[in-house]
């Protein structure tokens, strides 16, 4: 009996409610099924790890987005990296490792050739897992993309970052300070401002904790802030709009500080500043650029092994702490980016 | 004894309190002073009209901005048509027609080169005074580049306007019509809906008053909305984010639903609509495109000429009316571009 035709165990976490809110234990099951053989053009990974990412708060609500929402009662969508176990394709072969966007569960198993699956071949010789989910993964083409092509960071330009300890946010300081810019992040106490400095290579990181944040802006960044890469949302992208440079660009990424409102979501009331300061505000997707990931990857990879760009992760084990990782983020526990591993 | 050296009564509204939210009369007062004689390459002008603009609110409060404030007790800015009555300058002579930032009174005096009157010899020969107010001047040029530069609108794109019966979306809806664009208008009530059809050519006009902003932009924009041209913030904002394109650009022109707010500005709740269809939001400030002011004016005036663009003033008579004319303005009373005229 080849592998294609054997079953497989397979644990899942469902999506049981679309949150209200913070997502709560009881809106995830853990869930158990068997996979079928395999048909043909089909490929079986073993997930190894997958991403926590704040985009996944958006994905459990209902109503049109970029993307389409997870169905109740679906495995939670989650990007990932496993290796292949069995295979009825040829484009994938079994020890192939791959990124995609496999879910929260054991196993993925689906038509190679599936563009929803956003299946890619990936090696470890150069880079680890955890790096092929952040700096090579979504967040770290996020950075590249958001800051080159949307916030078109320029040398000697000081760009501000928020959530700048997070996944998307130490990939763009450091693609920033490799561009020649003056870098300042914006995270949430002593030790991550550290962190962002002495590991990132940040210039600067204020707490937004410690208050006066439009001050400490303005301190820090006494020309003004020529591109904000935003990632919160809410009273940071308010007082960052006070400090916008003329011609300033805000690179609207995310706004985790608003994803669990049960209130509308904040809109920036000093949105009015562009008009003095001629400035903008601009949103992307990064799947748009996905034919140029291998350019933005060569170019982190680069950067890695000259050893300008340092990559931190912060894990979490176990399919049964999904929810609880989950939290960490919106609570911003995590240390770097953050990971669910599933097998050892 | 030449005219130059002649003392001249002079009446003129200032500032006397900075209002909080609409401004009332009591915040303004008509004075009278002498204007002394004219010091070498001073001009003096008999303001035969002033242009009651949005800004103006703006221009009253305390703080920085694109522009300084008006300070307690000066004369309340104003752009306006005049004409010139004495000249101890070789730049303009007595007769010569100039439009400049003359202020709420019946004569302007100063250096005929200070580069912050803004002034600018006007011909009378094919445009009137009020057309030099509306689509010839701040408005007009605010439409044109607003809408090329910013909102850069293309043929077959779909334009909406806010406050399009208002000096200068009535400019950018006749502009975009010529550009080839499908252009939407939003004003309040069905005259001015009728007006903004049937006179200024465009090809839908919502009546927000109706309510159902959302359901009603998006039956009149089936496509999305490729260019929001702002003029009024709000609710209104809110609604077109709903509606917008992918790759749409909102032209943050004004705000005029929220310049006499006595709590913050209502920042757009619906922003991140930016990030889901990859759109921008920007802002501009017309000064800035000064040097191609004569290209604008050439354009638009040939358009007039040729029969396809439509120039509609609204008149009130007095400077003892800058209060209420201004209050028309704030309550949407007038219809077409709202001119103050002060000498017959």
């Amino acid at each position: 009996m080849s592998e294609a035709t054997m079953q497989q165990a397979n644990h899942y976490v469902a999506l049981m409610a679309r949150p209200q809110g913070f997502p709560s234990a009881s809106d995830f099951q853990l869930r158990s099924q068997i996979l079928g053989t395999l048909s043909e053009n089909e490929i079986r990974v073993q997930v190894h790890s997958i991403s926590i990412d704040p985009a996944m708060r958006g994905w459990m609500n209902g109503g049109k987005s970029y993307i389409k929402p997870v169905e109740i009662g679906e495995v939670m969508r989650a990007l990932g990296v496993g290796q292949v176990v069995a295979s009825n394709s040829k484009l994938y072969a079994v020890g192939d490792w791959l990124s995609g966007s496999f879910g929260v569960q054991e196993f993925w198993q689906g038509d190679a050739s599936n563009p929803y699956g956003n299946l890619e071949k990936i090696s470890l010789d150069k880079a680890s897992i955890a790096q092929h989910l952040n700096c090579l993964g979504m967040p770290g083409m996020t950075a590249y993309f958001g800051l080159l092509e949307v916030g078109l960071a320029k040398a000697g330009e000081t760009v501000l970052v928020s959530a700048a300890a997070g996944a998307v946010g130490q990939s763009v300081g450091q693609i920033a300070k490799q561009l020649g810019c003056r870098v300042v992040g914006l995270a949430g106490g002593p030790e991550k401002c550290a962190m962002v400095v002495n590991e990132f290579g940040f210039d600067e990181c204020i707490d937004y904790k410690a208050g006066a944040l439009k001050a400490q802006i303005k301190t820090h960044c006494p020309n003004g802030v020529d591109v904000f890469f935003d990632n919160v949302g809410g009273d940071i992208l308010d007082a960052a709009l006070t400090q916008i440079a003329t011609r300033g660009r805000i690179v609207i990424c995310g706004a985790i500080s608003q994803y669990n409102n049960t209130h509308p979501v904040l809109g920036p009331t000093n949105y009015m500043a562009l008009l003095v300061k001629r400035a903008r505000m601009e949103g992307f997707v990064v799947f748009d650029y996905v034919q140029r990931y291998t350019e933005a990857r060569s170019q982190i990879s680069n950067w890695i092994q000259a050893g300008h760009f340092h990559s931190k992760e912060d894990s979490v084990y176990g399919l049964e702490n999904f929810h609880s990782a989950l939290m960490m983020l919106f609570e911003g526990k995590n240390k770097g980016k953050l990971i669910l591993q599933i097998c050892a």
